[in-house]
């Protein structure tokens, strides 16, 4: 399928000081000054799903393959889609299925498909990643996989590459995780014990108890119950439950809450229909169409509790999750079989926002996977309502052209003033540095266009840079009651 | 939220000579030398909604804040989102509430969040409309707002500056309003008496006469009923009436006609079904359901007059007015709170085009905020039938990227000869050369972009970008049967 | 409505050998680079329309009217969009209206308006083919018309302009035509029996026999029997004649079938409803309901049979046929009146890719008239599923700007690898060069662009350019079979 039986060899890997930026040497020259003024800055990272006993813990990472490959399904999948079986590439099977064990097969099989990432930001990130966080400096292929395997194994095995370490290296200000409404947040609580001082905090994201006609929803409800201490028997005691978990949350310094829906449905129900719907999903008899107004409900609620406690309340749409049912029934979720379908926001969105989108209280921060989206529907929200926010390219965007597209489709109408900051979005720890960097050359490419262009002066320019890179995250997200560090060092590139 | 407080001071306020112009040398020179042939072309404005009372009476303006800020929703709207109260910046209440009252007060505040506009087509409109039209030299921020204020207002108490002397100034060729069926255009008819040479015309907007649900309906039946001295108890009489009309808006130079729906939908009905509705109305019984058919039908009737009458068919779909209900009850409606929704042209428009879109009497021009139907259904709509053009980019979208994309979407398919040549929109009288001069400078970027790939030739280009500048809106609009002036001054900027 | 009255005048027609890349001097160094290395390359066609009675008569082309203007749906309908009757192209009627007959007459009204097509493909194909093909050096335009006429008609004279000397020249490694289900291919048995070397192979495209509500629909099966000398009186025989087919085609060469649809709605029934289905086609009593579900249940099959047999499958989703009826019942289908419709990819096809997506022996084409799910839909689901593969843009999108947004928005999620290459989609044979030409100039300046940014190092991009151009193509489509022609010239432009 492709030419890399061409002699694959060893090349150095160089990271081009200017990468991701316009070819023009006068938009280049003007992108530097913009970039080089945000590369050092902390990195906020107010949403992602790093796991959290990674830095309470502070144990050593695995082997490459165990921490770089097999739980990133931004590389299986893209493997998978040319042919290359998940077992082969070590991916858990939850039935049973023998998958490969020999982390460095795994690893030689990777590098011999390295050359499907060119032109991705699967390919960028893992290239920065492997020069700037392990020294890596020969590029990734066929013929070098196994020699890039054990220079990165033998980091790992170093002190200086242990969580902690790597969380104050890549100058991390606030890590925000993402949480299940019962978990205990032990986790939260035993780096907040241990005196260490990285700020990591969780995110409350409630949707499993949302979902009454799933059939898990019992046990999830069971779940709560042990975490509140409390029985969960109606609709009442369950909002008493949520807004007492969301203190719970706050009092580990979350600021944040997270939901998640195919449509972003909104409408407020009855009390008394609430709780028929909650009874039902009780007995079981909940239907899919139950759930969903139990759900455009609860982002209501959702929307008056974060008025009342102060909570910025984040909504992600339009994901059709576990597209692919034999992946799932053997691999279970967060395989790269999520497939985004059209969302609309205009008339989905309006009952909650004319409810509490005036409220000075309230901030809803919006995602989005369908980029029409953008210009027709969100920017203009987003140019009017005091809550509103958007959220930066979410997921398959995340990526030089997706950040272009964004820029390009939401400025003229919502300013960057209505926008979020940056977020990584990630579970790959190693990878947040590599995707901080990309924004911040991409954003402050974009901004040189516009300096070029004579849309901006370039002391504008210079505020919009560290709005567009910091400000903005600390501020939408409300982490900005803690000062400011000292200037991070300007790069982490090994010397 | 932002670095205003950063010691804003008095900074000079320049405009570029090739603002918005591509950086690459090569092509900013062509796009240059393209710009100036068409920066002199008087400006047609076959559509915008500037009230003719300013012309008909000629009186001076009143002070800026009155002028720019209060009217204009593009900018109270971004300081709403950005949590500035519409009371706080002056915008009128219909329910009593009581707002700011002092136009300095205002302005103070307007210059205090003037970076919101950075980056954003409001930005660019304003700086050049100070520095252009008022000789403002001093950039807007909160240390010189009211040093720029007091300028304004010396400049508006001079006689160059009443509404006439700007027209003549500003080399209006023609300028269009928008009025309402029943409306008397005693203001155009003023005009015409006054033997000033000014060419102001209406477009016939009957919207307000089709909308049988509404619980305005009546009323509006009954200044139609005035204005044309005849009862309108059935359809057969409001079909007549509305013919009148139309020859009454042409007696006064009208040229077009306006139509504003959600979703384009056409369909004919049997008369007597048209009747029964209209019925309805008049009972006070029709439901939405039952407008959106009567709407449908009437728009098919709008062709039909077309084909007979010679007026050019405007349809502006797409738009869910009012979509913030606290917004709407306290301050009316146009208050930045209009957000798009997806729109479908393809099946919609269908019964429409298949009666009336190969008939080479009807010329029907089309507009979207939906971009995603430009390359998808609009350009091989206007790239088959001949009845139809494609407006200009509207709205949220008469900006540098909403332009380049219009261009980039729908020229390969449908070609320039397909589109309406631009028009401004607005209501802020003051604002009309800046939106023409951004637009003529990105069209004649976009057409450098093409020389300078060698797309076309250079004589190509200079024959689009004069067409694009003004023969497309002249001819589109059948505004051409007056002769062209003599050449106007290359430039409005005062020396 | 335009300025071709400006003195047209003879000017050389000149093609710049930088056409189509970009101006900045590094990137189009760049793209010069990749373009040579990929122009010469051989011509994979793997999908088009060009008739094999051409190939298998080899007799001499028409005049140029009959041979470039009449059949060719783009050029006509634009000047139709402008008001000129087709009647005045010579499009052939169906209804007995006269129409004109004079060849000279209908390509000076051609020249007259070649204006439409400034910023075109069809404008850069066209002179591509004129200059070229035709050795025309004469820009074509009013006053040029008969002259370039004439210089054309006296080439098609010559021996070297018949179709297998074209075919040869133009360096077609393999030419693929779309043929119905009862297509007795005996042009393409009449090809092979000839001796000539030229590979020219048909697509199975059984769309007319799954279309059960359609009048024709009995006609259809009737030559379906004819073809497969047995009766087909039920869904069994049907699909047994189905498989026979299949396996005819592949007889000669076939690789691939081609599948279109307005919605790509898929699901599988059970036989005995299949069944029904059939019987109520054969009784005249299908509904458009009953259609659509056989239709979807036929895709379901189709895919089943191509996992058995091997047979590459297309599917073709999102235009609206034949949408202008007075166009249609006068001239017929395929007179530029086939407008798109928003099309939904996620949910629709689910179904098929569940049962079918994961096995690798199944490839699946997908093609879109609808942009915005390149990013949302497309990438993400070829990004996922083995068997899918994109192909590039469809029909009016196969141009400059077109193939850059392709790229753009489907490279960062699905990569390369999981595009089909190019395809020219054309019936019009003389144009295929040209098509292709300018594709190899877009993704060599594509390419560029990303080596100028450092996305990807320019030996990334050699290969690249290669797979884009040329392997792809031979390899989704499984043409690869036969080995690589010696090395092509590396122009075809004469001298």
């Amino acid at each position: 399928m492709h030419a890399a039986s061409s002699s694959p060899h060893a090349e150095p890997l160089v990271l081009h000081e200017d990468r991701f930026l316009d070819p023009d040497p006068g938009v280049r020259r003007i992108a530097r000054a913009l970039y080089e003024q945000t590369r050092g800055l902390p990195l906020v990272c107010p949403h992602g799903h790093v796991d959290p006993a990674l830095l309470a813990t502070d144990a050593p990472f695995p082997e490459p393959t165990a921490l770089l490959l097999i739980p990133d399904h931004y590389i299986f999948r893209m493997l998978y889609s040319q042919g290359v079986p998940m077992e082969a590439m070590g991916v858990p099977a939850r039935d049973g299925t023998a998958v490969e064990s020999d982390p460095r097969k795994i690893w030689q099989r990777f590098g011999e498909q390295y050359h499907l990432f060119r032109g991705t930001p699967t390919g960028a990130w893992l290239d920065m990643e492997l020069h700037d966080v392990f020294g890596v400096r020969t590029r990734l292929n066929g013929a070098t996989a196994l020699r890039v395997y054990d220079e990165i194994a033998e980091r790992l095995r170093s002190p200086e590459f242990r969580p902690r370490a790597l969380f104050e290296r890549f100058t991390i200000e606030v890590l925000t995780t993402t949480d299940a409404a019962a978990d205990p947040l032990a986790h939260h609580q035993a780096i907040r014990d241990s005196g260490w001082g990285g700020r990591v905090v969780p995110t409350f994201r409630p949707d499993a108890v949302f979902r009454i006609a799933q059939p898990t929803w019992a046990a999830e409800i069971q779940a709560l119950e042990r975490a509140a201490g409390t029985t969960v028997d109606g609709y009442a005691a369950f909002i008493s439950v949520l807004e007492a978990r969301r203190a719970f949350f706050r009092s580990l310094g979350a600021t944040s809450t997270d939901h998640a829906v195919v449509e972003p449905y909104t409408e407020r129900l009855p009390d008394a229909e609430a709780d028929r719907l909650f009874q039902l999903g009780r007995a079981g008899q909940a239907t899919a169409a139950d759930q969903a107004r139990f759900e455009a409900h609860m982002l209501m609620e959702m929307a008056r509790m974060s008025t009342e406690d102060g909570m910025v309340m984040q909504l992600h749409a339009g994901a059709l999750r576990d597209h692919n049912q034999r992946v799932f029934d053997r691999f279970g979720m967060d395989k790269g079989a999520d497939i985004p379908v059209r969302t609309e926001y205009t008339r989905n969105l309006r009952n909650l926002l004319n409810a509490y989108g005036n409220d000075p209280r309230l901030t809803l921060v919006l995602f989005t996977l369908d980029e029409s989206t953008y210009a027709r529907e969100l920017a203009p929200l987003a140019g009017h309502y005091p809550a509103l926010r958007l959220g930066p390219p979410w997921w398959f965007h995340d990526s030089v052209e997706g950040m272009k597209r964004f820029r390009e489709r939401t400025t003229e109408t919502a300013g960057i003033y209505n926008t979020a900051g940056f977020n990584d979005d990630t579970r790959a720890f190693c990878s947040i540095p590599a995707r901080h960097d990309l924004n911040r050359r991409v954003d402050a490419n974009w901004l040189a266009g516009l300096v070029a262009r004579h849309v901006i002066t370039m002391d504008d320019a210079h505020e919009m840079a560290r709005a567009v890179a910091y400000d903005l995250a600390r501020q939408t997200y409300r982490l900005d009651t803690v000062p400011e560090p000292a200037r991070a060092p300007a790069t982490l590139v090994e010397t």
